[in-house]
This record gives structure tokens, C-alpha cells and sequence, in this order.
């Protein structure tokens, strides 16, 4: 059964509400290339971010945070360690967390490791159709960080990895789904300008962590992320001339939307 | 006795003009998620920034630098090592430097760290109202890198931290305060998107360098940065559709302040 | 025998036309200031960045990568293992690759690192005055990052270091120089604002990356770069109020140039 949600759907503008309210610290283990633009997605939707990224700190950080993400973008050796601490101790302390495994398609070394940490029970796996397909056990497809793999083609990958793992699966794409194994739930919209800009889609992780962070449930948590990218992202595409200026408007909207005297 | 300033106090002034004139070399170890903004910063206000990271370098490079930023938001073992060797070195051959000691509050890894590095003597330590109890020896009330503690209850906290240390101590919060222990400096103004946008605390830290850099006296680094910052970022917030427009505004103010005609 | 070339001359709209077509991956080691601000210029540019920074997945990358870029402005031990690596597979694998040896004429370790790195033979060494004299062999003059040998003084040294090294060497200042030892080709234009951005150099060899990727020749790859940032500066500085505003337009027009009905 599939469902569609997007923007302004009720659920997810009390979601959004009560995030805001609540303004959860989120604990970020990212890549070095979207650190500062995951940070000011964070600042902008309402949530708190910190990036603990030393081995001695990550597990007791994440122990304390409301949410964490864990994004395997540039990880090393050392940020391994980091982060294989920070999904134990998250397990540990029932933090809500977040696994986006970027480019595990085609590269073996972190596909090991974003492999390990499913031993910590994800909340959510956040992706796109090559490194959701890759960590569903089919043979990946990945050029990059970039999905080759369509959204809609990987979709039964995606509901066998939320099944096998129990973990809820985000799959990223020009339509994006959000299934438990049972249960699917489609968001469109949204504008492809978001994949013109480094870091959407790391950035996305982050917001679900901070809706899992506000209480939201796994499900609806990543589709409210979904939907609030979409949204925000439809709006700033409308006052874009490129790249540069969506990014900026794509912030800003982001601290805009369901502030309107209408909330939405 | 407490002193107000803010721009466009002809003391400050007459700073960023030298500021400008001479271009300081800013050596800055500090964190992955600001380092970029905190770059943009520094070339804004007229001073010339460079990160230099490595252990093996780190020493030689705050020798050979006007002044030094060291910011442990994202501290690792190896970084810390390199913080290390530049504050040694920074000490040995009189370049002046700020210590930011983000979220020292909250981390008893980082807090060790910080502490260490007081034995070489920081000219300015700038920080927040959790941040500087903590340094301070008080219990550590920090939520992440934000500060739970007012910062002016934090004030007694930092004026016996600069006499402790010999630093003067740069207390950011609503308003900020500047203190040698004796005399207290009272920078209002700013605007509540400043804390919306990442990096604009450690940016300040860099800015606090770049004025020690230019050979301004400790009290009247830490000041003309606050003040200008505080100048700036009304100037940019009037601008501003939400925070991703008013990091943008606030590097075009950054630029801008002090070049007008009648040079405010 | 020196001879010019601007945006549009239809050699680079050719080769621009052909990057956008490729989308080459383009593989980036580069500084951590400047990662996000390379990576969105790539993509509006019509290239795919990847930064992979592990040395366990360095080599792998660079291998299935259509261009490579090593920039060293922000080098460790773990990271100079990844680039040596990389640079090694590159050459193995006949992946073009660009070399910024930032700062390599003020710091003697780095310095030692780049020079090593030549024995991979890259395809293009980018850098300002004082880095090239550096590599060629010459005494540095590097204060920190920013150059101060003038570009054409450094001329000959360009010459030399390309007729030793087999590389292009694509020199930046005021005015940008390419040569491979016997041709010169003068790319002038661009707009000062773009030295008070930080990582616009840093990004440039990421270009110049993308181009050789993309199948140019490096002498044209180089140029075509070249050529292209200087548009795009000059229109996004006309646009701009300040360095802020300028970086934002000029992530725009690298995505609109070219893309006018005219082709340019």
C-alpha cells in the first residue's frame, strides 16, 4: 500500500511544530564537504546541531544528543572509530539515529563499514537508489556519490533492508520513498536544483535525526524531512537564478516555511 | 566600572582602518564546520586567513603568523597534538591568540584539552556564558555548543578567569562583555539571526586575532571585533529574508563597514 | 610566442559544451576551507565531485575517476598517505591530474610532500607566483597563502617547471598564464573580489580537473578553466555588493555561462 504525503499534510505540520518547540540537539558525524551547510539546514529548521567528531567524545556525545547522523561521506580510519562508537553508545542510550551511506556503491572499504554499523540498529537509512540497493546485498551501481540506480527501480531493495534490518529506509530520488518494509509512503516535488547543490541530501539525513530527536516516529519522522525539503525547496527554485542563489533561498525557506500565519 | 562601546566609537575605527592597512597573517586551527565561513570572514574584514593543521607544521606557521586562532569545536587526537605544538610556539615568539573553547562545557575530553592549553597563556579567550564557567572552574551547564547560562551571570566567571590567566576573556551572549578582570567592556547591538547561522561565534574568535594581529592591546581587540561584528550584523539582519540570506549580508557588511564616506 | 585567450572564444565553448555533456566524476583531495565551496562550483559547472579522502579508498577512487585533483592546503600525515596513493593510481590508471601545492613556499614540509608527489606526474600544476618559483626550485616567498611574486615575474619559472616535469603549469595572478613549457597562453579578465573568497583557486584546479576529464588536452583544459573563471567573475563581481554576495552570483553564472542562446 502506498500513501502520498508531501507538504502541507497536518501531520507534518505539527511535526514540524513540535521540532521547533523542542529544538533537539542533534549530534552530527559527517563529511568534511557538507559539515557547514548541514549545520545552518539544522540551525534554519529550528534543531541544534554539534559535530563531535574525536573518538574519545563521539559515544558520550551521542549518548546526551536527541539525535544523531552518521554519514559516511569522508570517513577514515579515525572517523570509523568515531563512529562506530557514537551508533554503539546511541543503541545503548536509545538515541534515535540516522545511517546515510554515501557511495557504498562503489567503494568496498566503507560498504564494510556502513555494513558494521547496521549491527547498531539505524533508525533510519537514508540513500540513494545505488547505496540503498548496495546495502540491500545487490551489486551496486554507484558512479560517485551520484544514484544511477532510479528510485522507483530500487524500491523492493529499499522494503527488504527496512524488513531485514528494521530499520525505516528513506530512498532519495526524483520521487522520494519512505517504507518500513510494509507500509511505503511517496513525497514528490522538490526541484532538481536540490541535486545541483553539495550536501542536500547529506542535509536531509540530519533533518530526519532532528525529527526523531522531537519524538516523531521513525516513519513519520523521515517523511516529514521529506516533505519539508521538498517543500522549501520548490519555493526557493521560484527565486533562483542558479545554484549559488538556491542554496541560500533553500536556508532561508527552510526557517520560513510553517511560519505563515496560515501555518504553512 | 563598566564601559559601553559599539560602533562607530572612533577607537574602533581607527583599529579596523589598521586592521585593513596591514592585512594580518591569521594562522587558524579550528573547526570543519566553520572553517570555510571563518575564512570568508577574516578576507571580509580586510585580514588574510590560512589553516594550517598539521602537527608538523602547526608550530612553525603560528611563529611566522600575526596572530593565532585555536578553536577546539572539532578536536581530535591529531589536532590537539598540532593545537599543542602552536600555542607553544605562539607563546615562544609573542603571537598573540585566542582560545575558543567550544563546548568545553558539556566534554570532559575537550575540557582537558582547553585547560592544557592555558598553560600557554592566551592572550584573548572568547566563549560562552557555559564555556567560561567551565573554564572558570565552575560546574559546566552546556547543552552542545550552545550556552544555557546568561551571559551575565557568567561575568563574575570571566572576570576571575582573566585574572587567573592573564587573558582577557570575551564573553558572547545577548550582550557581550570584554574583561581584563579590572575593567569591563559592554558590547550591545548584534541581532538574534547571528545565532542562527553556524560559525559566526568562531568567526569572531578569528576576528579577535586578526585585531591582536594588527597590534591593538587585548581589551581593544576583543572589543572593536564584537563591536563590529554587532554593527554588521544588524546591517546585514535589515537585509535578510532568514538566515541564509544574512550569512550572505553579513560577509558583504563585514566588507563594507568602515569604507563609507564619512567612515562609519 | 604568447598569445590571448577570453571567454568566448569557441574553442572553450566547445570544451565547455563538452564537460556538460560528460558530467565527468571528479575526484577531489582537497583542503577542508575549501571543500564545499569546490564541490557546489563543480556541479555548476556541469561536473560530479566526489571527495574521497580515506587511504584505504584513495587509490581505488582516483583509478575509476575521470580526473583527480590534489590540493595540499590543509595536508596531515593520514591525508598525504591518500594522496600519494591517489596519485599513484592515477598515473597507473592514465587518470589526469591536477597539483595545487598550496603554500609550498613558506612551509618546508608540505613542500617536501608536493615535490614527491611530482614523481606521479601530474598534468597540472596550478598554483600563484610564490608556490610556482617554489616547485621550479627557486626561494620561496609565500606569506601564507596568497602570493607575493607577481604572476609575471614567475613566468619563466612556470616555463621551467613544465619543461621538467612534462606538466602544464597554469599559473594564477592579475593576469593567469598556461604554458607547457614552450607555448604561453594569457588568459587575462576576472575581478579582484575573486581573491577575497576564499578557495576560488583552490576550486580552479578542480576545473581544470573537470576539463581534462571531460578529454581536453591540458594546455586547453587549463586555459578553458581559465577562461571560464574569469567570465564568471567579471559577471558575478557586477552583480555582487560584496564578497558574500559575490561567491553566491558567482556559483550562478559558472552554471548560466555558455547556456545563453548565443552560446555564450
Amino acid at each position: 500500500m502506498t500513501i502520498q504525503r508531501t507538504w502541507p499534510h497536518p501531520d507534518i505540520q505539527a511535526d514540524l511544530a513540535a521540532l521547533r518547540h523542542q529544538a533537539p540537539l542533534i549530534h552530527c558525524l559527517t563529511n568534511i564537504v557538507a559539515s557547514g551547510f548541514t549545520a545552518n539546514v539544522l540551525l534554519a529548521i529550528g534543531a541544534s546541531p554539534a559535530m563531535v567528531i574525536a573518538k574519545q567524545e563521539a559515544g558520550e556525545f551521542a549518548a546526551m544528543a536527541a539525535g544523531l547522523l552518521i554519514n559516511v561521506g569522508t570517513v577514515t580510519s579515525a572517523t570509523a572509530r568515531a563512529m562506530e562508537r557514537a551508533a554503539a553508545a546511541a543503541a545503548d542510550a536509545a538515541t534515535p539515529w540516522v545511517l546515510d551511506p554515501v557511495a557504498v556503491g562503489a567503494l568496498a572499504w566503507r560498504r564494510r563499514i556502513a555494513t558494521d554499523l547496521l549491527a547498531h540498529r539505524p533508525t533510519v537509512i537514508r540513500g540513494n537508489g545505488s547505496e540503498i540497493l548496495t546495502l540491500a546485498g545487490a551489486e551496486g551501481s554507484g558512479k560517485g556519490v551520484d544514484s544511477t540506480a532510479t528510485s522507483t527501480a530500487s524500491l523492493s531493495a529499499a522494503r527488504a533492508l527496512a524488513s531485514r534490518t528494521g530499520a525505516v529506509v528513506a530512498l532519495s530520488g526524483v520521487i522520494d520513498y519512505v517504507t518500513d518494509g510494509a507500509e511505503v509512503i511517496e513525497v514528490a516535488g522538490g526541484d532538481p536544483m536540490m541535486t545541483r547543490v553539495t550536501g542536500v541530501g547529506c542535509a536531509l539525513g540530519a533533518v530526519i535525526a532532528a525529527f526523531l530527536g522531537a519524538g516523531c516516529p521513525p516513519l513519520r519522522a523521515a517523511t516529514a524531512a521529506s516533505a519539508v525539503f521538498a517543500g522549501a525547496g520548490e519555493r526557493a527554485a521560484a527565486r533562483a537564478r542558479g545554484p549559488g542563489s538556491f542554496a541560500v533561498a533553500f536556508i532561508d525557506e527552510l526557517s520560513l516555511i510553517g511560519s505563515e500565519p496560515d501555518g504553512n
